[in-house]
């Protein structure tokens, strides 16, 4: 589906490890993890070097390849904790960004010597592999420019390793002037949300509900004979099959992969080339749609060099829509487990139609799976409001909810993924009907009486229903009763 | 643009009237509004008839059409005062349906003359004459089942009326058997609150959007070459020309439009057809199809029956997709009216680069169509989620937050476009740019020393402009001082 | 209760007219309501006179006593149609709080002549006598400046009026300088504001809460005896009684009573005696702290002058503090009426154990006031969400979405007090219980196992309930068969 | 301030230790997590124990204490990755909760050998000691049961190791007859959720908020003698001291603390007691309240049980008011930071009011510190959505939104008490007024016209603004030339 895979194909992340896979360190491993959350307190603790920034010299763990700026931010921002860290998939897109970036870059000058070096260190970023090496939070500077920075700064003091250099020396590849050549915080931030969203959609997303979207549709099948009761208002309706209630959730979810699909051809632009403030200011002619073809290219998806420049940096309404795709997702999701959850309702005081697979304890008489995905989907809701006050407040030539912004994107996107796949393969694809107790509803049922309507009129017919519901008596007796109808006219 | 307006052609809502023409009552005329806030009470100070439901007599007005069902919900639920009354515009698109519905009914046997009663009575709903005959409140059951007995009711009486039949009879044209044939509320009125969103969408939403996509477009030729300041994280940054600036917002609000336009494919499909649990019960092949067909026909929007009527009336993911495209112009608003706001504060401690045109007293000290904007923008949030509160929450075959989610989707269509408008001609259009004030600031930056990143290198450029600004002195002063540069390589 | 009702007691909306009497006009009387949505337009079709503002002459309706500020408001800002009027709660607010301020006004100099007719008129706005003079709506300036000008215009012409002048003469009682005298539109309508929220939520939210508060609690006694199957994760749970079950919406309820209370010290602070930014300027020694105590004998509620007249301007906390309780009372609402929804699911299919008041056709299957509530839960949550939009986004000394944040408190609070009442009383008080159902339930349900853990253990009795429920047996028969327990040991 | 911190004193996170100190396994040690994502995967790959559920075997891993539930629940919930582990806190919060109950116990039988077991293995639950054997996710069974089972099984063999027993035995100490003795997961879970909310209120959110209020407060002292412009609707207005400004946002959150310490008496009232629906079977009388007592001992709060037991299960409405203080607190500082934000703007193009300390580089160009608490203010928006949307949807005797609900509140408190830190300390502490820009704005400004209005009127006072505007000339210039006042009147 997505050919050029070239470079994530080399990435662990593209093998759909169990959910839980991701953590740093421990991504198909046994190593630990070792990335320190507060670099100076660990360099202090173990060998250092020292760097300088324009506040003085700061201690640098010689086992990362990070530097100066990142460790001040360490130093500044302590927000949250360290499962706030700057999500691994901004990382990754990051890593693909500046790889793009440094090959463009050769044809504008930059010696192809230390444009490899770059490529190198950025191939081993996207691929997860330098993981440990990226300590900042979300919680920093709202245009995401210490992670920017961070990055710069890995990525230069591997590739000078891998050129026999000294660590932060900066010498031959200095972070700003060659790996951030041609670039700004301002446009590679962006650039690398909108990568992220876009790998995260395809990799995690949109998998997750195709599941979803066949696991219910092949039970439609299954359940094509079974009719049942109807229930509108909660109450007891006229009656449908298993199938056609199903197929309600089948087309829920088939639109909701539609509108996340209509929301990427915005996502797929990409402010990389618009430098501080969309003027693109320091870069060559060409140099923005090179730099998107070559991640196109990279990736598989159909990355373009946006239009205006200074909306991309200035405002983030594309991952505004995004997330309002995925929040109507999560209404969609959270109506279904609603209904399954209902249906499932039991075992001998509620709906009873509908029997959950038994996968652990306790499981019979707690739909658990339902409840986690209806929790997955207030989470988006809410997930969604704080893009929106970040995504209304951006000011002038810069919004600075970015990291706040793609974080929570991000989040929704695996949630409703890992979600989706848990749902399916725990609870959906084991359903099954409780063929007697909805045939035992159906027969006692008093709502066949519409089905009276067309030959009798709506007004007997509802007095048909209400008179029997008050006595407790059957439809066909009533009807008799009431002289609207002899038995024979009322089998028909 | 939409050729067979041949229905809403005669309607007086097609000639955008002043934002406030359409109260009931006053819609064009000096006659003052007379509808009744509860039927029952303003009977008994009139004339009245009397009329019957299943729980007793009911007094109905003379000069009301309505009947029993009308007045006895208007003594159930008295919520929030008669300014929540059921919009107009689902009115309206009851009319649309009915008479598309009585159309069709005449090839599956009912009575031309009685269909052409109906659909006459019907035009007369679809063309806002009838408004005063319309009591009922939001706050009703979550189908909306109140407001389409009261529709049929007051087509049928108007019908009756027609044919010289006596109000009340419900002879000839029965609300239900006839009026409501082959419907039922739980798939008309999903159909009305499609049509009426629509049609608010194309006549309200779009055009205001379209004003406020023009006029800054204009601005934005006037002010090629204006050069300007740029700003980010609120502080100075490089500079860009106040054309590119004005181009992001451009871009903002021609994206806006097109995210409307991609939610609306999912909103032209109707559910008539559907009855009363989406099977179609009572319903003859066919009439599905027909009615989307003439429902278009008398629009001229591109209605079609919906492909899974389960869907249509158990969920309104549709409603929440527009809704999220209405939020995320809410946004790109918000952010374009803050923007202007900002740059035009002053007159003399502010930003001062903008000037807003003066059409009010005190105009020049109140951005008062960026604050109308802005709060706008923020409703539109808040009935964001409402609606998805009210969209996450449908149980088994029928959603039943139906009226509170139709009021709040016509609310922000309307808020949404009036504010551009206003927006728009009593701002937009009228700003200047304060050519002195820009090309003072721009002089006194000290941004223009990322200008030299690429001669000098970043961390040369960051410390002359941190000595300038130190010292209150130049950058080009600074660069020499510092010996960075000499003064002819600093003008180059 | 509020022993100094002296002004209020006028009023006639303290006689809780039927929700929908407070429109303008029809207020207690059949006089249709009259007041122009464009009042330029509206003068030129009848009598009017000229005045001046500083653009030049405008039409005023001869019959209004609005001015020229009103008028030329009224043709800036033409968003959302007159639904969308400044709530009248707000007008009513600024009467009090004008004829306050002039009363106190009276001891630093204001001719008690003059003062007196401005009581008097101020009086009647408080009244409601003179809602068709405020045309204007809620999409205006975002410091409500132009209402505060309205306000001012209408007391100045009426107290013209009745001292004998020429209306728009401005002549003995000057709009700005005389109604307007030691006031600012900065702290005038947080000043309505807070007077206007706190009369809705005494007068209409807090009765609405207690008539839902004693009914089920009423209920709860009646259901003292009855035994009833408990439920969580919608699955059998072990028994409680339907009164436990009752008092936990009582509780709740009564707790929502609680939260709103505890916000309401910070809405009895008054900013009046602030004026434009906080300082005072222009006001004398004393006058602050006067007016607070004048609103508070009016009113009868414990109004002071808020201890900080920066935050009070700046911000607008304490209404979303107000709002936060209102959603959070709305939350339970949504709780409680879904409950009640589910348990009276059927007749037949349902879980049926509670049988909902007839008291309208097809109330038996829906349960219409249920929905009603749920639907006004989900709008309050989204108006709690524009109320933090805008309360978020004050800039320097002035938040700028004020009248759009005090439409939405009153909303929610107008929206959950009848809501209240409705549900109560055409729901709530009518609730029985179906005896048969529950006990069958009852008798049913393998949840009883749970009684047997403390005797045999947890995992012993789980494997009861498993087999049991597996083999469609009773717990007893499987006990023995499992030879956990003997019939005795069972019974026990 | 709470005497009685007798457990917690002893735990690690009492000591305030950096942000990010609390990772598993890292706190204040060098010893790297162990924690394995999928229990069952990392089992089989070390040594491990055979356990048995109803299901069949599981591998355990040897190194931990969890057993077959936990494994079992690792297997069904792979939702979010690692970072979405049930939050820390609430791990604690059941460590005091189970020994408090194992205490309480004692006297109704338990063994005190066992007890004494218990009651020492859940202290080091409560310390964090153990932290790394929980490895299960929020995203669960949404009552929280899984984790419930967690710590019983870790409980249990911890106590079973101290006592000489073999691991996975449930010998003499069953996780579920004796550590869950008189609980269920029902009463257990919310109970740990009002105790990991109360400690995380008092040991991040307020002490954070106490200092964002005393160093503001300091500042103004500070800044009491200068004078400087004031704005509204962002445009000048008239003057106020800098003291007087930054006296309002002190004023916020002073209200923001009180407002959350006005929720915390309905977070002390604990459901222990009222196990599976509220009833307390299996309960001895005095329990909950010996319970409740025992937690306030352990942790110096003013715990409670609460008067009833069924709202307490089945919602969460404690939770969504103190969100509910959050989110006003949210508010609150989005609207402080953004005007320091603003008036640091600069610093040649923008207000240029405040100096930030630079401790950054990059720092005088971006006010990081700002746009992270901005960020943080629009997650505790996003997540008070989150907790409405779980806290409105309980079903029958039990809400089961518990651990994403939680988990939400707790990411808030943390978010905000942490961000309110960081902005202190790197922002607000070292603030310096720009007294020179300052002054030359108010001597340019025109605003002082206002103190002209009591003198000549606002009409006059109005136009000779508007004319100075116009012209670009002075006040003084103006007024004499419109001869409205001479030089003199002028000074005055």
């Amino acid at each position: 589906m997505y050919p050029a895979l070239q470079l994530l194909a080399r990435s662990p992340r593209l093998v759909r490890a169990p959910a839980s896979a991701s953590v740093p360190g421990l991504s198909g491993s046994a190593v630990p993890p070792s990335w320190p959350p507060n670099a100076a307190r660990m360099a202090s603790q173990n060998s250092f070097r020292i760097e300088y920034d324009t506040f003085g010299e700061l201690k640098v763990p010689n086992d990362k390849y990070y530097g100066a700026q990142t460790v001040r931010s360490t130093m500044n921002f302590k927000i949250g904790g360290v499962t706030k860290r700057m999500p691994i998939p901004v990382i990754k897109a990051f890593g693909i960004l500046k790889r793009a970036a440094a090959e463009v870059s050769q044809n504008y000058g930059l010696d192809p010597k230390i444009a490899d070096a770059i490529m190198r260190a950025a191939d081993e970023v996207a691929e997860g592999k330098l993981n440990d090496h990226f300590p900042l939070l979300v919680w920093q500077t709202g245009s995401g420019t210490q992670t920017n920075m961070n990055v710069n700064e890995v990525i230069s003091n591997r590739a000078i390793e891998m050129l026999g250099g000294e660590l932060g020396s900066k010498k031959a590849v200095h972070p700003n002037d060659r790996v951030n050549k041609s670039q700004s915080s301002n446009d590679t931030f962006p650039t690398a949300m909108h990568i992220a969203a876009a790998v995260e959609v395809h990799e995690v997303l949109l998998p997750g509900l195709q599941k979803l979207h066949d696991a219910p549709n092949a039970k439609s099948k299954e359940f094509a004979q079974i009719i049942k009761i109807g229930r509108t208002h909660t109450q007891d309706a006229v009656p449908l099959t298993l199938e056609q209630e199903f197929s309600g959730y089948v087309q829920q979810v088939s639109y909701a992969m539609a509108r996340i699909k209509a929301a990427m051809p915005r996502i797929y632009e990409l402010a990389a080339g618009g430098t501080a403030v969309g003027t693109g200011l320091h870069t060559r002619v060409g140099f923005a749609e090179k730099v998107a073809a070559k991640v196109a290219a990279l990736t598989g998806f159909l990355f373009v060099t946006v239009p205006n420049k200074f909306e991309a940096l200035a405002a983030h309404d594309a991952l505004v829509e995004l997330s309002g795709a995925m929040n109507t997702t999560a209404c969609s999701l959270m109506k279904i487990a609603n209904n399954i959850r209902f249906l499932g309702s039991g075992p001998r005081s509620g709906l009873g139609e509908l029997i959950f697979p038994e996968n652990e304890p306790g499981n019979s008489i707690m739909p658990g799976k339902c409840e986690a995905m209806t929790m997955v989907a207030a989470q988006v809701m809410g997930n969604h409001v704080a893009i929106i006050v970040g995504g209304s407040n951006g000011h002038f030539e810069l919004n600075i909810f970015k990291p706040m912004m793609i974080k929570n994107v991000l989040h929704s996107a695996r949630l409703l993924g890992d979600a989706s796949v848990s749902f399916t393969e725990n609870c959906v694809v084991g359903i099954e009907a409780n063929r007697e107790r909805i045939n035992k509803l159906m027969n006692e049922s008093l709502m066949l009486v519409t089905a009276l309507n067309p030959h009798i009129g709506y007004d007997k017919a509802a007095k048909i229903a209400k008179t029997a519901h008050k006595n407790g008596s059957t439809l066909k007796g009533t009807s008799i009763e009431l002289g609207y109808l002899t038995a024979e006219q009322f089998d028909e």
